[in-house]
């Protein structure tokens, strides 16, 4: 009972025997479906479409194009509403588009009493259209200044960009043009080595990925009355229904988003993707409903990707003890794909976030989002750290090569300590294990011994290496955007209780933990503590949803709070019905407690306090939580690994992850947290790149045979460890874990694939393809001309 | 906007354009059907069921029978739980019968694909049985006292009484021996008229009827894991939760009660009745969906039928100017049917009512209810009161002929007064414009010439009646058992309203009137409040339920305190948007007002509350309020009616009702209300009488082609006015409408028969045959000799 226990998942038991109800499972009888109309080019426009044929397929109710939706931009993101209209998301979508971004993008939808019909329909929908050169790559989209991919923003197809200089931890500018000269000034004809420091400058590229989570985008809309009720895959219904509101102009009042079960997310459902169309279709069928389930082939074209990036990194490094000195300039070019989404957010997180980690003389930063004919990327698991971590931890590596020493004594030469204080926000940041993580996971790995002993057998074609990476991560956005959380509480008659919180589970298992929190507080046991799962704005308290890790650091704050709220009531009704003051009652196990003694049982109070005839009072609080803080989480993964280097193949021995998440609420499912991290993080690593024709834009492997994520046969022995620690600005001395484990997977991997061979990787992902050519580079097996 | 206004239903877009979705709109896709094995014998015990057959027919998924369910008796009435042990309901109820009661009690369970199959199913199980001799008649089952229809109580099959004596308005005793001797001696051979005043002993009947709502008794059940779902016609979803926790030992934290929309209940739909089998159902068949949708005919007899009363008057009343008095002794046998459900409730609520319509001299009242071999009553709208009022109003009228004064006249003698005291409850009743009523009702009639007028011409075959009845209703049900209530209220980010009560529509537009109130105190239109319609009671806000007319006065008390709270709230967050103080502030319409002007709009206020950064409050207040008052409804209705003696028909020509309920909160609304209850009391008077076998029991009429309703070619012209009253402890001066209107209906179109025809009719309904056997007694046409 309470914070601290591997108690199993609330939600277990629905999900093995099948109960659990997902978008799919609550389809109205008769719901239409919609499928869509893609465009099968990259960059154009659409001059007309004929949809008569089309219309007169029986089964057929409805066919909307681009040319009659509503004209209102939109934009896609769910994040909570800026005050400040200056930072208001970028409203870059239509709800189908005559302008066509990507090889997909959509034009038409028709909606038919089932999918078979609505399918055969598209085919005899005719389309005129008028073809530009796609721009896939950043290259492309940068030296084509004249031809914007958005008209709306002619800005040389860049969307935005965030630049730094800070120094010695403290910020000095973020004017782009000063930076940019800062930089240019301070590395100009760096080139060379000098003195006790290594020079060393390069790029990093990590591809484009999809989150290819279980379940596929799904939603339906169906009115009540003059109210649109949504049942969707996301991650953020309040947002989404204000998102849904400025799209449709439906009033927030006549919205209803319901999110049921989901099966996985991991940012992807953090984006309005077709709510607004499907309100735009019920609506005009007179409430009808109507569903809009993505195949898998579109939930990884349609909905959103992981940005690809290229990172330049420059570094001058001196490990000279008592000399040491760390300067760099980091250049991160984003690919922004099709469409604004959050805008220019995942670069700017991860351009700050380089600071964070290490920080010695000084980090240039700089990062821009640039717009290309590719599917629109948008926030994934990291939100843009493990792009960043990749370069940094690559990069960490090759410096320490050049340095000759332990690439491990490197980074705590220059890594964030306690104490730190982020430059570009005055919150201080508490508690720091990350060193303990780093000497944990060493030992466990056999560091020392295993850097020694690989190194002396890495001549033939199996070699065997051990690498690291270290990342930190924060627990919120705050103080960047607003962070708040609300949490409902009601003590049922029976003494159990039923919680309500706008935070959304989404496989990660906040609901258990949230959970365990109240049982903490209160002394209910998480089996008679009913969480209502399933949020419905039109009843949920208020919650921005599931992203940035942030659910048991600040909606925690909001259950503590609550559960401390209605404890306050449950002794003040009980000290009413007993003559005794509040002061001398305390909370036992189902209890309320004088003395040391049970005075009388949870369902005693709830009971006396409902039926009671002269102040019948339904025992409930209700609070809406506003986070003031923020705090770094933490951690290092090692790998070990075996490369067949004629193959390009790398077979992964051993995983070792510790973690500092401050104090852990639940070791087995944050244990849970990290296996999942980390086999994405392989993913990452070996196998996951979505690819496109390189001419025309086509995607090449939108499903799951031709784009390889790791199953279990691909996952290596896991060892996972969280260190003791305690936040002290956690609800429970928690601080984040969703995210993070993804982070230093990739670069532990890469660097052990380093280590086995001398082959600096700059390229993710290492197929055997990539590998076997940086093989051949590097000389480790001959070259074949081509 | 506001309180007063004749504003639409809520729900009329939904109801109308179909939308509006009922438990059978909401099946999950392969819900299983359940079909119940009824008796085919009124009283006796199941020996064996053979299931054998119908199991192995395809498509049976499980079958059930009497002999497999718990044998946990429990209750079926939805009133709150009495914190006193010795005021619990009487649970006499299993999911099953071996126990036979009634014809068609429930014998066994079959759940299918689909309800072809499980019909198919019934007719393959195998009963044996051994019947015993129905008792279908109260003095059948007075006289078996050794056969108890209740082994556990054999009480000479009544289950309980209530009696009183009450003099000069005051309670003297309830002891039963004493209230019975004290009718012995009082009215000891009392049998003639003696000095000024007249004498009168008869006895009135009153039939089975029920409640013919338009949507059959539906529910389904499936499993959340661990936790069972019910979505039900309910008038009371948190109190079923409670029942169905008893009966089938779920938690009440595990159960989850839907109510969605209902089409009609009277309260037929406060009863627990399938939902238990269902609960157990679903748990057995591992949490698959199942329903149970009763036919018509089975929502006749297995549902709720009202209670048959046989009511013996007797009285001795003068209204000689200044030595006006009246006794009287009102003996109400009651037919329980063949379950205890609301128990002795109904007889008591209408005798003690018999005390405050008219107060005299004395009242002697005696209740009893008695088991039959007939389907169970309870609570049907008036709540016992239309029986009784059938009984006193023609009575009154009968006295007045003895007198030989207007009846009218004689009423206004002896009816409750202003300032009158309950002398059953100390609370004091407010507000009272009986008379008023019946002054503007005989005004609208035409009460006086119509009386000369008629009567002059009454000799022939068609003869016209003017004839009235009043009655007096209570507003709640203070002080006997608890009176609280829920409501939720959020404001939006866009100034707009969501609302939440437990209380229920059941399409008495509840909805609608507790939205004006909300409207009222917070200046927010309707058109942007939404209440939450659907009870879910997860996240439903306590309440009993739509029963006793309470909703406007008690729940309405709840709306009124937390659209205050929530004014508060709002005015708070303005002053420190502001600077000013909360008193400088006040509410306009959807605007915060300063010194006159407006401040900020209500979106401007709740978007800053919600999206402040410094602290955040999504703003929302919930309450339970309990009630500590009762107040007296009235009204008198007026029917003129013409009388086609030798065919025994009565027409309506015309009906006039006048009702004081306080302050009217929606017009319209409440005149919809008395047109239905004026139907409902039509029914009543003329048509409606569930018919059973003499013999066997077996229900004759439960269909809607055999037992008739009137339709809209039944109803007469109506006239109903409201007239302006102001109750001081209804939340806006109101008080309750939902069920009186039917009272007086029936007891006027009697009156008008009996002025017409000076057949004095003691039964109801009055059917041509009745009537022609009635004006045969009364010579008004030839005896057929049979």
């Amino acid at each position: 009972m309470g914070v601290g226990q591997s108690i199993p998942r609330l939600d277990a038991f629905e999900k093995v025997t099948g109960t659990a109800r997902y978008v799919e499972d609550m389809l109205p009888a008769n719901t239409l479906h919609a499928k869509l109309l893609h465009s099968t080019f990259a960059n154009g426009v659409i001059k007309a479409v004929n949809t008569d044929k089309a219309a007169a397929l029986s089964g057929v109710e409805l066919i909307v194009t681009c040319f009659d939706v509503p004209q209102t931009r939109f934009t896609t993101v769910a994040h909570p509403k800026a005050l400040e209209p200056e930072r208001a998301e970028i409203a870059d979508r239509l709800m189908l588009t005559s302008r066509v971004r990507y090889y997909g993008d959509d034009i038409a939808v028709v909606v038919a009493r089932n999918a078979h019909i609505a399918k055969k329909a598209l085919k005899l929908i005719e389309v005129q259209y008028e073809e530009y050169p796609p721009l896939l790559t950043i290259k492309d989209a940068y030296e084509s200044r004249d031809k914007p991919i958005h008209e709306e923003y002619p800005n040389n197809n860049q969307l935005a960009e965030l630049c730094y200089y800070v120094q010695n931890n403290k910020l000095v500018t973020m004017e782009g043009d000063s930076v940019r000269s800062r930089n240019e000034e301070t590395f100009r004809g760096a080139t060379e080595d000098s003195g006790d420091a290594v020079w060393s400058d390069e790029t990093y590229k990590v591809p484009v990925v999809q989150h290819a989570h279980l379940e596929n985008i799904s939603s339906f809309a169906y009115m009540e009355g003059r109210r649109v009720v949504i049942v969707t895959t996301t991650q953020s219904p309040h947002i989404l229904r204000r998102v849904v509101s400025e799209a449709t102009g439906f009033s927030v009042g006549d919205i209803r988003i319901i999110k049921p079960y989901i099966g996985g997310a991991f940012g992807n459902k953090q984006e309005v993707l077709y709510e607004p169309l499907l309100a735009f279709l019920t609506n005009k069928l007179g409430g009808r409903p109507v569903c809009m389930l993505l195949t898998r082939e579109e939930t990884f074209i349609n909905s959103r990707v992981r940005h690809a990036m290229e990172i330049r990194m420059q570094c001058r490094v001196s490990a000279l003890p008592g000399k040491e000195s760390l300067g760099r300039a980091i250049t991160i070019r984003s690919n922004k794909g099709s469409y604004a989404s959050h805008g220019h957010a995942v670069p700017s997180h991860a351009i700050t976030n380089t600071s964070h980690i290490y920080n010695g003389d000084f980090t240039i930063g700089e990062s821009y989002s640039i717009f290309t004919n590719l599917p629109a990327s948008a926030a994934m698991r990291g939100y843009g750290i493990p792009q960043v971590a990749f370069a940094v931890e690559s990069n960490m590596d090759e410096l320490a090569v050049k340095l000759d020493i332990d690439p491990l004594k490197l980074r705590k030469k220059f890594m964030m300590k306690p104490g730190f204080a982020d430059p570009f926000d005055p919150t201080p940041c508490g508690s720091n294990k990350l060193e303990q993580c780093i000497d944990k996971g060493a030992e466990l790995i056999g560091w020392d011994q295993k850097r020694v002993e690989y190194a002396k057998g890495n001549t033939g074609m199996l070699r065997r290496g051990v690498g690291m990476g270290i990342f930190a991560y924060k627990s919120c956005v705050y103080p960047l955007i607003l962070e708040n959380a609300g949490c409902r509480m009601i003590l049922n008659q029976n003494g159990s209780l039923t919680m309500q919180v706008g935070a959304t589970e989404i496989g990660q298992g906040s609901d258990t933990v949230l959970t365990q929190m109240a049982s903490e507080v209160l002394r209910i046991p998480e089996n008679k503590i009913h969480m209502v799962s399933e949020q419905d704005t039109d009843v949920a308290p208020y919650d921005p949803g599931s992203y940035a890790s942030r659910q048991t650091y600040v909606t925690g704050s909001a259950v503590k709070k609550a559960a401390q709220q209605l404890r306050d009531r449950i002794l003040t009704h009980a000290a009413a019905m007993s003559g005794l003051s509040v002061e001398q009652l305390s909370l036992g196990d189902e209890a309320v407690m004088a003395d040391g003694k049970k005075r009388f049982t949870l369902e005693e109070v709830a009971s006396h306090s409902l039926y009671n005839k002269k102040d019948s009072q339904y025992l409930i609080t209700e609070v809406t939580h506003t986070c003031h803080s923020n705090a770094f989480s933490f951690g290092a993964c090692f790998a070990d690994v075996e490369v067949d280097v004629p193959l390009g193949k790398v077979m992964i021995n051993q995983i070792v992850a510790v973690h500092d998440s401050g104090y852990i609420i639940n070791p087995k499912l944050a244990k849970g947290q990290m296996h999942g991290g980390i086999a994405m993080g392989i993913g990452y690593a070996l196998s996951e790149e979505l690819l496109f024709d390189r001419v025309s834009g086509k995607p090449l492997n939108n499903n799951l045979l031709d784009y390889k994520i790791p199953g279990a046969m691909d996952i290596p022995p896991m060892q996972c460890l969280l260190v003791d620690d305690y936040e002290p600005t956690g609800p429970f001395g928690n601080k984040s874990l969703g995210e993070p484990p993804l982070i230093p997977t990739a670069p532990a991997i890469r660097n052990a694939v380093f280590f086995a061979t001398g082959a600096s990787i700059r390229k993710l992902p290492m197929t055997p393809q990539h590998l076997v050519e940086s093989f051949m580079e590097h000389g480790l097996i001959p070259k074949i001309e081509h």
